[in-house]
């Protein structure tokens, strides 16, 4: 019998439980043992829940119990996450978390204990909700050497720029809506300015190069600039807006991360990710590419993917079950801007001279109906030199886009 | 040290040579130990081939050899490859494979032996080549009921429907291009008639159901009779035609499983998946949808999907680390005739009386250019009711294709 503790009695513990108890008998004969929740960690009571004799307000008891073997942290946060989950560790039991904050803040330590303990430090939730996708990194792409990882990684603000564009609504009118059907949160920075995105790069690109990428020291850029003039000018090249995060290795063991708005071919298979839907794209060196789509967050599907990961604890208990490289010695990331790339810039329509001047080799965009602004795609130029151009050109310049 | 023979130096035994040398510091730290091919079997020789002193001509310099733990089997066929691979699993040795084919005639066997002997029978690369499918279905997806599977399993046919959709060619002169690029064998009917991908869902369902899903008793329908006035009609309706190999688990065990052409909407993840790309497309019961995308065959892909095989195998030297439950006993194949669904059919243009009097409740589909028949979508109806009707109305049916 293999006893579970979940840590958090919210949205994501709730549906750990449901998960263990309704796919009971699939998931103990994937685990090769029965399986049960035998502890519930929640400061608060909850009279009348199925599952209420289980909750305890005391970590400890969860700590001292030798029954408990593998434990689930859905709590959320870097504090009593990240204290919890190392006594778990030290006391040789497995953890399995979607606390992406923690995990990317922390992940390398937390790996390295659960290691020298022969126990498990597991993640699959952090990233991607239920779509597989930090296991088939360690496990199922272990042959190649990864190159390159192009994903949509947060679902609130792919739902706003999909309805953006489908509806030529304009960006605060939309998070409202997302905000009535519960697919923002009340305050929203995290998720519209990318910095959920950006943990998630982090930790897919500390798995990608086998050492540490800080998340703080990504460029990250949200989405709250995006109109549907831009959706426009999208539109009339083929192409849409998505929130990219992405990553790419360099020989030398460098990194370069960043989270931002991009214009990308509608050919390509991230355009067809939509809605709260989650896509990660990845190119390796045998493989070429490959793509994971699906739901990237929301109760089950995130519950889901902690079961998961707790059949592969139960089915290493002793020993531990990490694959995954992934150093505490700090990556080198690139300084954005020296790489190259092509941008859109929108523009007020009596700039076109000073915009071609600025910005030689440039290819202009027209969109039914605009009148007042301009598109063009810049030739391939770096990005400092981009931004200064852009900075002499001051208001004249309405947006500017990289393009993937 | 790991040593590993490879059985069939053709196009994938070279690319899992290739991998596992390319890759070697990658492939080894993953392993946890260096890892190196052994031994190369194969009937030929290959003078000047920088690995030709690996290469024996008798089966038993590896089966014989106790430092031979890990067996890439990549000869194809269900004859010598079978009693290879029986061998070397009653030897303890694992086996690795991308052979469809005999995965999908004797996998349940196989994995018997394997889990009995404390060996492992892998197969990673026998469906969606490099796309990690098998693994995240095993390994990932472990806390789900998985309900459906629609898939793009053959790159072949996807590449010539790809290719009529595009350019509006037909499909005998496309074929010949895909033979003139390689893509389409000279003989080409296990991909065109639907045989290849009707084993990769078989393999696919069995994992599903944890029973053997018999491939030879799955209806199977290839992709010879699509037109580019087919596709025609499919625009119009803001759809695309997919060689789709879809299966669907009951409660009651059952299964419903075939291989034919559909309409699916453009707006379906499935419908990018153009050219020789595969697409898996897997709804389980917890996590809802996900998508699995990539190269479905060539060389180095599969290579990589073996190798990867091959890592999991050495990471579990005297033990099974098979994970999938596969069981010999015949699931239930559901009779499609008895199934219900929307079919679209093309008739000749004097036929419109008799079609809609046959298939009451439907709806015309015009599509630019075409006079000389048109389009018309049935309601739901079943598939028996469905070809008595068609037989009925003869040659004034010019053809008919299922909608997804």
């Amino acid at each position: 019998m293999i006893h579970v503790a979940v840590l958090g009695y919210g949205t994501v513990g709730s549906g750990v439980v449901e998960v263990i108890e309704s796919n009971n008998e699939a998931v103990s004969a994937k685990a090769g043992e029965e399986m049960h929740v035998k502890y519930i960690l929640d400061l608060r009571d909850f009279p009348g829940d199925p599952y209420e004799d289980k909750v305890v307000h005391d970590f400890n008891v969860i700590l001292n119990d030798p029954d408990i073997s593998v434990v689930c942290e859905v709590m959320g946060g870097v504090g009593a996450a990240y204290q919890f989950t190392k006594q778990c560790l030290e006391a040789g039991k497995s953890v399995c978390t979607s606390n992406k904050e923690l995990v990317a803040k922390h992940g390398a330590e937390l790996l390295e204990i659960a290691k020298n303990k022969n126990c498990s430090y597991m993640f699959e939730a952090s990233v991607g909700g239920g779509i597989p996708i930090i296991r088939p990194i360690n496990k199922a792409l272990t042959a190649e050497k990864l190159e390159t990882i192009s994903a949509i990684l947060n679902g609130t603000t792919n739902y706003i720029l999909t309805k953006m564009e489908k509806e030529g609504a304009d960006y605060s009118e939309t998070l409202k809506k997302a905000q009535e059907l519960g697919y923002a949160e009340r305050n929203p920075e995290a998720d519209v300015e990318g910095h959920d995105a950006c943990r998630k790069i982090a930790i897919l690109s500390s798995l990608m190069v086998g050492k540490n990428v800080d998340s703080e020291k990504i460029y990250t850029e949200g989405i709250t600039k995006i109109t549907p003039a831009d959706f426009a000018y999208a539109k009339a090249a083929g192409m849409t807006i998505k929130l990219l995060a992405t990553s790419q290795a360099s020989d030398d063991g460098s990194v370069m991360a960043m989270v931002a708005p991009a214009l990308i071919s509608r050919e390509h298979p991230l355009a067809v990710v939509n809605d709260v839907f989650n896509g990660v794209f990845v190119t390796g060196n045998m493989l070429g590419d490959v793509m994971f789509y699906g739901r990237g967050a929301g109760k089950l599907p995130t519950a889901s993917a902690v079961v998961s990961d707790v059949i592969d604890c139960a089915r290493h208990i002793g020993r531990s079950s990490i694959v995954c490289i992934w150093d505490r010695e700090e990556a080198k990331l690139v300084d954005i801007s020296e790489t190259e790339k092509v941008f859109f810039v929108r523009a007020e329509a009596s700039a076109k001279a000073e915009v071609e001047a600025a910005f030689p080799g440039g290819k202009y965009l027209t969109a039914e109906g605009r009148t007042e602004d301009f598109g063009y795609f810049t030739a391939v130029m770096k990005e400092r030199e981009f931004e200064e151009k852009c900075a002499a050109l001051g208001e004249k310049i309405l947006n500017r886009i990289r393009v993937a």
